[in-house]
Parts: C-alpha cells; sequence; structure tokens
C-alpha cells in the first residue's frame, strides 16, 4: 500500500513551522482546515504550539496512533529523518522537501543516500520535491496549497507540482469533484506506474488522469495502465509532444524520453486516451466519470438556437461522429409537441421561446429513439427561464435513460446555479458547444477499445535459430527476414558486366541492376538503380551508367544485384525501430523515395497480433490502397499482414536489432505475394562493439 | 450610414410593452439600465407610462428629437408601422419582430412587402428577426437581453441570434469589452458585408469579429472584408463547416452557401481570420485589439514551473513558432538576477518561489533581447504572492517595449483580480498555458499576410478571342486551353489500327495509347490506357486490348489518341472549379489517380497573381516536390506557375466554364516545359442548354 492510499489513523508534520510563509505551516493548516479528524502532530525543536496544536521536538515523541509523516525539513537532514520514521514505526512518508537531483550532482548523492535509509528501514515515501497529495473523501490534505476541490470519482497524479496546484486551483472554480490529487515529485521510490495501479485499485476513484512527462520503465507502464484501463477510463495529459518540448522535458525530469511516436502507439495500445490540453483532459474525465458509455457514433443535437448547434455539428462531423437519422415516429412526435416553427429534424430546435418543460419532453422522445446513442443539449442564454430549471429536467429526464447526455448551457455571467445543478447530477456541461465533440469522440473511442476482441498474439517458430544468430552476427539482413518468412524478388550479385548479363538472363527478363556499395545508403541518390531492363544491351549499358556514377559519388563499387522486376504491384514501406522506452516498434506505410514528404507512415508497439497488425495497416492510405483503389487491383494484405506480425516477433525477438527497413516492399495482387526489394538494418551500439 | 453606427438623439420603441416577460419591456428596460442619454420614447396605444416613461399612441406623437425606432410588434403590421416611420422623419429602424422568410412561404412574402415600404419611405433596417444592437460607447442598447459587455475595441456581428445573447453573456463573465455588437437577423435590407464596412469605419472598432453562416455575395464580400482587413483585423467564426453543419445553415438560412473550401480561399484571400471556436475568436480579438503585432516566429517563455511550460512549448511548436534562442547577454544577465537552481534558457523558469520582482526583471530583459519577437508569461498557482501583482508587473513592463505580452495566470478560484487588472492594462490571458499557441500564431498570420508585397494581377491578351469562342461552344477543352498558353504533348488521333501506328511513327516512339469514347470519364478503370509503347507491334496490341475493353465496359470506342510518352516528370493536377458564391477557384496538388486518396489539393480563388500562384502552389506536397526531392531534380515550377495565372484568367474570363481539370498535367525537369496530358471539363447547366 502506497502512502497517500490508506487512511492514517495520525499524520507527523516533520519541520512544521509557525510562520505562515512557510511551507511546513501551510500542511499543518491544510490538515487542520480540510478536516482530517486523526491526530495531528507538528514536530518542531522551538515551538511549542502550531495552529493551537501541541508541537513535538521530534518524531520520537508524538504520541500514538501515528502512520503517516509529512517531511518538510532541509534536504540534507531528510535521510535522517526518514531514519527516525523508521525508528519510530512510521512506515509512510510524502517528502515535500525539494533540493535532491533536480539541483545537480550534490543533490543526486543525497538522493541515492535517501533511497538507501528508507529501503534499510523499510520505509516507503512519495516525491522528493514535490508538493503533497490530496485524499477528498477521508478527507486528509497533505499539501502546502491553499484550497481543496470537492471531493468526486477523478484521480490525478502528476509529475509536475506545478500542474497539481493549477488542478487545485481549476476544480474549485470549475466546480468538479476529484477522489484523490498526487504530486509525484523526483518519483525516487513511487512513480507514476505504481500510482496508476494504486488509483485503478482505489474505489473512491473512477477515472484515473495523469500529467506524465515520462515513464519510468514502458512495458510495466503499458501492462499496468493497460489492466486499469479495463476497469477505468485512463486519461493522460503528455507533456513534452513537440521537439522543443522533449528536449525541455528531458532537462526537467532526465527521465529516458523515448518518442513521440512511441508513446503514442503505447498509450493507444494500452487505452490510455491521450487529451491534447488540460481543459481536454478533465472535460473528458468528468464525461467519462459521469455518462454511460454510447453504444454507436449518432448524436442527437437539441437546442433552442440554430447558430450554436450548427458549431456543434460542425465539431461532431470533425471528430468523426454521425448526426441520428430520427425515426420517423420521433419526429411526428416532436411535431405534435413543439412550437409550429421549430426542427424537428436533428439538430432538433425548440426555438428561443421554449423552456425546460419543452426540453424535457423533447430529450425524453429524442433518448427514447433507438437510432440516437448520445444527446448534446445546447441552451442559448435566454430571458425567460431560469438555467438552473434546466439543468434539473436534464439531470432528471437523462437519468432514466441508459445513454450519455452532454449539455452546453451557454453563457458565464447567468449559468453559475445551473452548472452547480449539472455537476451535482454528473451531467458535463462545457461552456462552448464546439466542446461537444471531443468529449463525445473521447467516450466512443473508450467504447471501440473496451470493444476489441481478446486476440493472444501468435508466436512463429517455422525457423532455424542458429541461421538466424549467424545472420544477425553478419548484419545480413536479407537472411534474417528470410529466416523470418518474409520472401525477396530473386535475385543474383554479379561482379562485372558479363556475370550481371548472365544473371539477369537466368533471372528472366526484364530486370533491375542496383549499385551495391557499403558507403552508399540511399542508392536511388547516386543514380544507382536501373529499372526496366529488357535485354542485354540494357544490363551492359546500365552496367557503364552505374559505375560512372558511384565514381563521381566517389562510392565504392563491390558490384551489382541484379534482380527480377516487379510490376503491376504496390509499394509499402515496413519497418522496425528501436525505442528507447518502448522496446520494438513496427511501422508501415507509403513507401517509395516519398516516405518524408506524404508522411504515410504509422507505428505500433511489438508484437502484434492479426488484429492488432490489421488497425496498423489500415490506419494509413497505403492501408486504404491495398484494398483495391480506382483501377489498381486488391493486393495481398494478407501477406503484409502476415509480414508485419513476423517483423514485430523479429524485433521482440532479437534485442540487439537496432533498425531494419524494408523500402520499398512491394506488394503484388492478393494472392501472389509481397516481395522485399531493399533492405537496411542497423544493430545496436552494443553489438557493433561484441561484433 | 447604417442603423447602429450614429448617436440617436431619441429613440422610439414601438411596440413596448408593461409586462416583463414582453421584449418590447426589455428593449425599454436596456435603453433605460444600460444609460442611454437621449430621449425614450414607447410607443403603446394602451399604457401611460412604462419603467416611469410616458407611452406614446403612435409613431407619429413621439415627440423631436427621435431619429431611431426599434420595432417589435406582429410581422403583419410591420411595413405600416415602417411606412410610419418614414412619415415621422425617422430613417433608421431596428425591427426585432420575427414571422417573416425564416418562417415559410407567407413570411418571405411579407419580408418583400417590408423592403418595399422601406424602400418607397427611404428608411433602412436591420433584422427582421434579430435582437437588436449594442453600442457601448454612446451607449444605446436596444436588445431585450439581460447585461451588457464593458466598453470596448472588439466590435462583433451574427447572423445568428443566440450568438449574440451567448456572447453578451459570455463577455459580461469574462470580462471583455466590445465596441458595438449587432445581431443580423434576415439581413434584408442590411447584410454582414455592409455590417463589415460599417465596422471598419467606425472609430470605436479596432477588431472586427463576426460569426458567419454564408454571405449575401462573395465577390462583395471579399472586397469589403479586405479592404477592412488591411485597416483592422478581422476575424470570422463560420458555422457550417462540414457536411452536416451545411446542410443545417441551408435550411437555416437559405443562402447560397458556397464550399467549405472556397470560404476558406475566400477568408485566406481577403485576410479574414477564420477561428474554429468562439472561444478562440475571442482569444484571437483580445490580442490582436491589445497588443502590437511580433515581428516574427520566435517566443520566449517565462514560467515559474516546467509542465505548464511544456505544455505551452509543445503548442506553439505544433502552431508553427519557435523558441527563441536567447543571446548569451540575456543568459548571463539573467543567471546573475534569478535564483540559482533556475533556467535561463528559453523557457526561463524563475521557479515557485519568485515573485513579481523576479517576473519583472525577467520580462524586462526578454523582451529588450533582439532575438525575442514576443513573450508568453506562465504564472502556476502559487501562496506566497498576489497574483494581481504579477498582473500589474506585466502590464507595466509590457507597456514600455514594442513586442506582444500574452499570459497565462493558471487556476480558477483565485485569480480574478489578477484577470481584471491585465484586462485593464490589455494583457490578454489564456486559462490554459497551450491556448497561447493559437493566439500567437494568428497574431503572426496576420503580420505575414499584412506583409504580402502589392502585386496586380496580370492580364493576358495573346490569344485569339474567336478561337476562345469557338473552342467554349464546341466544348473542345483542349484548343481552349492552347489558346491560354498551356501546351499539349504532341498527339494525333486514329479511328483505325493503322492510323496509330502511323500516327506512332510520325510522333516518335515511345508513345501512350489512349481509349476515345464519350461515354468514359475515367479511362484507366476501363483500361484504356497503353503505356510505353516502343514499336509498332506494341501499338497493334495496344489497340486490340484498348478495343477488347472498351466492348467489354459496354463503351462506344471512337478510336484512340496516340501521344508522344513523357518520361522524367512529376504529374500534377491541376484544375478549375466554379463555386456557386466566389465564382472561380483554381486548384493544385498531386495528381494521377490517386488524387482523391493523398488528399493533397488545394484551391484558391481566381484571379491569381504570381504571389498567390507561388503561395498556391507551395501550400502542397506536390509543390514541395517540384523544387526537387531525393533523387528527382527541379521540375518546371515556373511554367506551373504561369499555367495558374493563366488559367485562373480563363476562369475569370469564361462564366460558362464550371469545371476544368488536366490531370495529369505532366511537369518536366526546369526548363524543359509542362504538358497537359488528361484533360477534363464541364459547362454550366445555362450553357448546355443554350448551346
Amino acid at each position: 500500500m502506497l502512502s497517500p492510499f490508506f487512511k492514517p489513523k495520525g499524520v507527523a508534520i516533520i519541520g512544521a513551522s509557525r510562520n505562515p510563509h512557510k511551507l511546513g505551516y501551510g500542511v499543518v493548516r491544510n490538515l487542520k482546515d480540510y478536516r482530517y479528524q486523526g491526530g495531528i502532530y507538528p514536530v518542531n525543536k522551538s515551538a511549542t504550539e502550531i495552529l493551537d496544536l501541541p508541537c513535538y521536538e521530534s518524531v520520537a515523541e508524538v504520541p500514538d496512533p501515528v502512520d503517516l509523516a509529512v517531511i518538510i525539513v532541509p534536504a540534507s537532514i531528510v535521510p535522517k529523518i526518514i531514519k527516525q520514521c523508521g525508528q519510530r514505526g512510521i512506515k509512510h512518508t510524502i517528502v515535500i522537501s525539494g533540493g535532491f537531483s533536480e539541483t545537480g550532482e550534490e543533490g543526486k548523492k543525497l538522493e541515492e543516500e535517501l533511497k538507501r535509509v528508507a529501503n534499510e528501514w523499510d520505509v516507503n515515501f512519495i516525491g522528493p520535491n514535490c508538493i503533497g497529495t490530496i485524499d477528498t473523501h477521508t478527507p486528509v490534505n497533505t499539501t502546502f496549497v491553499t484550497g481543496m476541490p470537492e471531493s468526486g470519482e477523478i484521480g490525478f497524479c502528476s509529475q509536475s507540482g506545478a500542474m497539481v496546484a493549477s488542478v487545485i486551483d481549476w476544480a474549485r472554480g470549475a466546480g468538479v469533484g476529484f477522489s484523490r490529487i498526487v504530486s509525484l515529485g523526483n518519483q525516487v521510490d513511487v512513480n507514476e506506474t505504481q500510482m496508476i495501479r494504486a488509483l485503478h485499485e482505489d474505489e473512491q476513484t473512477s477515472v484515473i488522469t495523469a500529467y506524465i512527462e515520462g515513464v519510468s520503465d514502458g512495458k510495466a507502464f503499458m501492462e499496468t495502465a493497460q489492466k486499469a484501463a479495463k476497469d477505468k477510463p485512463v486519461v493522460a495529459l503528455k507533456g513534452g509532444r513537440g521537439e522543443s518540448g522533449a528536449r525541455a522535458v528531458a532537462s526537467h525530469t532526465g527521465a529516458l524520453a523515448g518518442s513521440t511516436e512511441a508513446y503514442e502507439a503505447a498509450f493507444d495500445r494500452a487505452g490510455v486516451q491521450q487529451a491534447s490540453t488540460m481543459e481536454e483532459m478533465f472535460d473528458w474525465a468528468r464525461a467519462l466519470a459521469w455518462q454511460p458509455l454510447p453504444k454507436g457514433k449518432n448524436v442527437a443535437v437539441l437546442t433552442n438556437a440554430g447558430g450554436p448547434a450548427i458549431l456543434a455539428v460542425d465539431a461532431l462531423e470533425k471528430a468523426g461522429l454521425n448526426l441520428a437519422e430520427l425515426t420517423s415516429e420521433t419526429k411526428d412526435y416532436l411535431k405534435s409537441r413543439l412550437p409550429k416553427a421549430a426542427s424537428v429534424s436533428n439538430p432538433v430546435d425548440v426555438l428561443a421561446g421554449s423552456g425546460p418543460g419543452t426540453y424535457a419532453v423533447a430529450l425524453d422522445a429524442l433518448l427514447t429513439d433507438k437510432t440516437v446513442d448520445s444527446v448534446v443539449v445546447i441552451q442559448a442564454p435566454q430571458d425567460w427561464f431560469l438555467p438552473a430549471s434546466l439543468a434539473e429536467v436534464v439531470g432528471e429526464v437523462a437519468g432514466v435513460h441508459q445513454k450519455p447526455v452532454i449539455t452546453s448551457i451557454m453563457g458565464k455571467a447567468s449559468v453559475d446555479e445551473a452548472l452547480k445543478i449539472l455537476h451535482k447530477r454528473k451531467i458535463p456541461n462545457v461552456a462552448f458547444p464546439e466542446r461537444v465533440a471531443s468529449v463525445l469522440a473521447a467516450m466512443v473511442n473508450r467504447k471501440e477499445w473496451l470493444d476489441i476482441p481478446q486476440q493472444t498474439t501468435e508466436r512463429y517458430t517455422d525457423f532455424d535459430e542458429d541461421a538466424v544468430q549467424k545472420a544477425v552476427l553478419e548484419n545480413d539482413w536479407n537472411s534474417l527476414l528470410e529466416e523470418y518468412g518474409i520472401a525477396f524478388p530473386p535475385e543474383q550479385f554479379a561482379q562485372t558486366e558479363e556475370d550481371a548479363i548472365e544473371a539477369a538472363e537466368s533471372i528472366g527478363y526484364p530486370v533491375v541492376v542496383k549499385l551495391v556499395s557499403e558507403s552508399v545508403s540511399h542508392k536511388t541518390e547516386v543514380n544507382g538503380v536501373k529499372l526496366g531492363l529488357r535485354y542485354a544491351e540494357d544490363v551492359k549499358s546500365a552496367w557503364k551508367e552505374i559505375k560512372k556514377s558511384a565514381e563521381s559519388a566517389d562510392a565504392d563499387m563491390e558490384g551489382v544485384q541484379v534482380q527480377k522486376m516487379l510490376s503491376g504491384g504496390q509499394e509499402v514501406i515496413m519497418g522496425l525501430r528501436r525505442d528507447s522506452q518502448f522496446g520494438p516498434m513496427v511501422l508501415f506505410g507509403t513507401g517509395g523515395t516519398d516516405v518524408e514528404l506524404l508522411q504515410d507512415v504509422e507505428s505500433a508497439i511489438a508484437p502484434l497480433n492479426r488484429l492488432q497488425a490489421e488497425k496498423l495497416v489500415d490506419a494509413t492510405r497505403a492501408g486504404v490502397k491495398l484494398k483495391g483503389w480506382r483501377n489498381q487491383p486488391p493486393a495481398d494484405r494478407e501477406t503484409v499482414i502476415k509480414y508485419l506480425m513476423r517483423l514485430s516477433q523479429l524485433g521482440d525477438d532479437l534485442p540487439n536489432v537496432d533498425e531494419l527497413e524494408m523500402n520499398p516492399l512491394y506488394v503484388l495482387p492478393d494472392g501472389q505475394g509481397a516481395f522485399a526489394v531493399d533492405v537496411r538494418g542497423t544493430m545496436t551500439e552494443d553489438e557493433k562493439i561484441t561484433a
């Protein structure tokens, strides 16, 4: 059990202070003001009383019961205090003190000492360099930050203390409730992955949210997060997504960063929903905590005005959702109940003069309609009815149906009362109608993720392990891939012009002739590839031209590769890249020389089962095209899927393979296979040294 | 002068009411409560007094001075009232009454009658079916909506009354000031374009904002908006961008919608900045109204915490902005002034304990640094200093530099006072740090638009007008394009196998042979194109195969076109499309059979000058590739630019050409020209009937 996840019977505040400007005062004040019911024991050598509570000279003197310590003393004495806690029998601590690894080498040493002592005395701790934790249900507030959110269902952990302080202040203003809030600090003992596990197990938490700059161990994170996501929505905001941001994170946390693509692929696989802003994270969290998931993508919009509904509809469409086609029963019913000029097609417009009664009738009809998966209720400001009445009505009507309802009661000055009621009745409200789209899309995405059938990952064994090891040692990528079941077009190496012609004739025209040179990686750039050669004459002149090109590029020419020329197929790229944090990743997309320009490459964490491989393929334009496009016949998608699964296993099997890329992989029409045409690879640095 | 743009000496409220639930009461109340200083004259047959103001039986009896009437009477008598206003010498009116074209055929007739009478009596009017107007400076509030924003620099006009009501309520809550707010209603007399012109001329307005569902006249709108945008930022929120939204708009306004692409191209050309949400529109408007434009894209971020800064940096990078590389002078200076552990590289982190004094020193240094074009100031909530003090400091320091400063003083519960001060000092603040990116990008975009050099559009005259007319009449697209200077590969039509071979020999191998058939539009789909034919034998078998394909597709084969085969170039698509609202549009992008899949086509409103043509080309991946990509040599971009300008003139010259598309246009290496390979076109329906 981690420090913030039990109900402490007594809390010692070591480094408590009488000075209201000190953190050690704030912690005592918060414990007291926010109604912690157990013993509050300030520890301070020179004071006798803080905030009317008697002080103790040392933790040894603190009376029973005491089972949690909050430490706010200079960094240098934190290890000693941890030892004292251990001696006093306090196993759970929160170290707020800064001055550790975040300040440089000396601090780093101190942090190691802290870790050692805590291990020795079996004391667990959050931090150091954090701003504390909040449990709104017990309640226990060990932070020094003014204010505490209402109690609710959202758990939040953060690798930035400032984000915690911002969330506390924002949550109070917005009236959004939280179950637990944890500032993780330097994560020396407890990290984000353990915290997600703890929030998963916590009964008060129904949605897990996290601000994450980096994870401590990619694989462990994915496993824990995925397990949690099966039971509770997990929403993350990732700091350091761009290049500059990632650099800032690296200097901020020093963690092994991992690439942005890898984080996206890992979150996606684990069912962690990545919000793009803090506001979005909590928009989603509220909806996921409060409302049932929609069965599908069909949304009904109920409004009292055209303009705001149109903005919502635009945003819904952009987010991939549909407007429900209402049944004629619903439309007839609405026609009989709504004002004459009202629109009874979706979006349903009850017009400006309509109040909560009309909304109630229409909302009930829409929620009853079987074509409707969710309802958005919009109210533009009007002067005839209290916004609060609509809030009550929506809460009541929505409560008897099993479909999500999101409101946008617009305006700011006039809607405070309504928002309070909506939050009490667990209806998420957004101030601007466009924001409903992101919320509903997140709910649909979660539903779809939960619906993915379980499928185990096949393991292939139809290869010769010795041959694989040999290929790895020799950096012989072609043989390696062949062992893993990936086919190559028939080809022969030729060192002379005559050999090249002979090779072409044994393979059969048309052929491709390619420069073989260690010093050239992009062969097309030095004009080292000749296509569509149909006669011995063509091969002859190709040899000459390639030789000339190699010379003018100052490249050593070892010979040429003569290959069967493939035609009538599609060129894709398929590859493997090893992420520092999440391990091997498989990538797939539109191949050829325009890979960077077209930006049609997606990636997924290895290994892949069939569904995951299909999802990866279908996420690209190249994958769409494989199914047949215009006059192009359907290509051998099945072989592509098989190759992806096999390549992903290769990545998993052989940790020394750092990068491996087939570009192009040439995919023939359905049933005719796919052939790796050009393969490049690199080994990890370690391997290069040992090899 | 339009109704809401003069200072009325007296206002008659025709249809004033004693009943607080009626609109006619709200208008009188708002004029009175929001301190209108002129005469307020309620007109009501049966009342003697409304809100302590004497009532008049008819507008004829209203005393001098009176020069504005607000009309809230049943639709059927509005024309009569307009006539009475004319008789009484009131030239300016605002018709709030609904019940006109928005309700159906009968209402439409009434609206025509209203228009006729107003013309006859030379009375101008806003509406009908609107919610009134606000002038915060005079002040005059003719709406019935509770509440009025503070006075400020932002002018807002809206084609949705609900959006006006929402903005009023939101502006009050957010403390954002407005100059004028106008609800346009059915726009029978005054439309959005006239209103933008009026806001352009209005001295109190420094930024124009608009909610637009459709424009009344595309060309007039563009001209007016562009003129306005030269002097004042114009920010628009367009309702009905998606397919469903556009359908909703069509049924909502009945206006000629125009395509989403056309609106985007038109806004872009006119310098109208399109916001994606209401919140974004006013984020931008505040910044554009209050702060100078940045000289470039280099942003410095000043913060007291890592996490929020990282989120801002991520968003800035995504929006195409850069982190400024601070000079070593700045860094040294900051090092000497900031806490030891502070980060003096961008983002500059003064750490949690620093207050407004430290911020002042650092902000001043950053604004002085010549590498910095703008500064983002972030403050995560802290307990040691008043957020209001930072607000004062930022306002003061920013005021002495000529660079934009945007703040994100985070939190909600604790920052009200700070926000008031920031708004007073004209520093735009956003609640979440990510939002600074969209704001700064909008400012940079405006700067770049203003910096586009003036360039006239060349007009070509080197063609034979008679030949053009003949080509149009005969729907002979190839001849038409040739007249406009667009080249075709040498080719001949052949009706027999023998003719085809003869043609190939006179053109010179290799050649392409293509099916000619009226009934087939996508020739590759019926296998009607044969490429790379090098010998008479090849042409022979091509003829046979094409014939067979045409037969099996049930297509009439008139013959084949034999063309010179082009190679070593790039395939693009170039075309013309006529938008119902904005007229001819030129499109350009990646060509071939994958146009729809690749989605790399951009469009611009015709005609194009050189800069506009270059911008269109450079906005696509095809355009990037034209400059040379990997082993592909630079293509003849100059010819592409020339063709685009010429094609755009064609669109302008020949209103009967509805669509015209070259796909592919084959672009050879630099200096070698570009050739239209496959051309399709359609005439407008009208022309088909007359031809």
